[in-house]
């Protein structure tokens, strides 16, 4: 199987407006495919910005609504899969989610945070409660995670086992934790040997300083495609054949004693 | 509560000479409480070597045969404890095991690995069934692990649940694993919110390319010491201050659900 070219879109668009962070996708999406790219990752809650407080119940819209179109048709101009972060809609509910629809404009999949970080996403959202959500591109299995999420060894777990070869995780990340970054998501790839594709934002918005550095992770411990502080695009390969030696060099997935992990649940 | 100095001895000691390898765990036992150490951790099979594949069976001791006692005079003459990996002996089978003996020379844990690493251990060893293993030291929650268990995140984490704060480390990491060292530890620390230490053997022995790089991994993602590839004694501080400082920012324990990780087990 060839390597899935993936883009990361290191960017904060800009706050409270998802017309402009659209416009932003859209030329992202140009130079993604342009690079040869048929999977373009964004930050969490790229659709409207993260530092939104007040405006998160307006600006959330369902699954289906219409920026989910308008993605869609930036899907299909391009001919690439797009991941967003977004605030969902379903009835009284907001979650604070992410969707990765296809290269024909076909929604995949949808994942709603299990777990929040910190007092403003626990005041305006609720929680998930379906751990691993899963979707096939390429012939790739991708997972989809959000931010703290995939600080938790066993949300990443759960997707190993569960199959994911990519896990895609919008982030959020601040300062002062770029260890999360750095070492974290390194170390979970390696871990669970899969590949990450951690995606933030950058630079201060609201209250929060964004670290950038966002990354493509290789399950043999090494960074394919790291960012700097700044907005940037990277782009780098998920290779299935690289995959599959790693996993013959680091046998953690079939070498682990489920029987004596009890406590953990 | 004040911080307890932890001593950590990179060393591989002769393989196949418990003799020699007794006197080299005094000497350093003598320098370690020089700098005002209360514990002195050894690598894996320390009290042995890695290296010696058909002796197992015949180096291989009860939990209190003679070595146990010339470590607990160890102990008793320098004031401090010591943690030390060796074969154990119980019956028909052979653990690979560490056990920590109190400044007082009394025998206050003893883990058996569970998860084994390789061909070599599979083949002269037997898997513990203990996952955690817990013994308390100047008012310290200490728990063991050995080696390849560490790399498991739910082998730690199933310490950080049951009160581990400072987890010890015998191992035998080699080449091309450095990454292990580098990266895994200190993230195992930080993701679980205790201090490991985390002490290798060094150099060339038999088939085996020790990394060294042994280290003192804070909870807060800091290495507090850590070593070079050669022979070396480290010493580092662990302080509950600073554990509980680094728990109140960093609250993934609090934060975990449980309930979402039913596939692990």
């Amino acid at each position: 199987m060839p390597p899935l070219r993936t883009a990361l879109l290191q960017s904060s668009g800009r706050a409270g407006s998802v017309d402009d962070n659209l416009a932003a996708l859209d030329a992202a999406a140009a130079r993604a495919a342009a690079a040869g790219a048929r999977l373009l990752v964004c930050p969490e809650l790229f659709l409207t910005g993260y530092a939104i407080g007040d405006a998160v119940p307006e600006l959330a819209e369902p699954a289906d609504g219409p920026a989910a179109r308008a993605v869609a048709d930036i899907c299909v101009r391009h001919g690439l899969a797009v991941h967003y972060g977004y605030p969902e809609r379903a009835g009284e509910a907001v979650f604070n989610a992410a969707q990765l629809i296809g290269p024909d404009g076909t929604p995949l999949a949808n994942y709603r945070k299990t777990h929040l970080f910190g007092s403003f996403e626990e005041k305006w959202f609720t929680p998930g409660v379906r751990p691993v959500v899963q979707a096939e591109l390429d012939g790739v299995r991708v997972g989809l995670l959000i931010c703290y999420d995939v600080e938790f060894p066993e949300n990443v777990r759960a997707h190993a086992l569960a199959g994911t070869e990519l896990l895609l995780v919008p982030t959020a990340l601040m300062h002062p934790f770029p260890f999360v970054a750095e070492a974290v998501v390194p170390v979970r790839a390696f871990e669970s040997q899969l590949y990450i594709a951690y995606v933030n934002r950058a630079g201060v918005e609201g209250e929060f300083d964004f670290t950038g550095l966002s990354c493509l992770a290789g399950p043999d411990g090494t960074v394919r495609a790291r960012a700097g502080r700044g907005e940037e695009l990277l782009v780098g390969e998920v290779d299935p054949a690289l995959l599959a030696t790693s996993r013959a060099v680091n046998p953690y997935l079939r070498d682990r004693l489920p029987g004596l992990y009890g406590s953990l649940v």
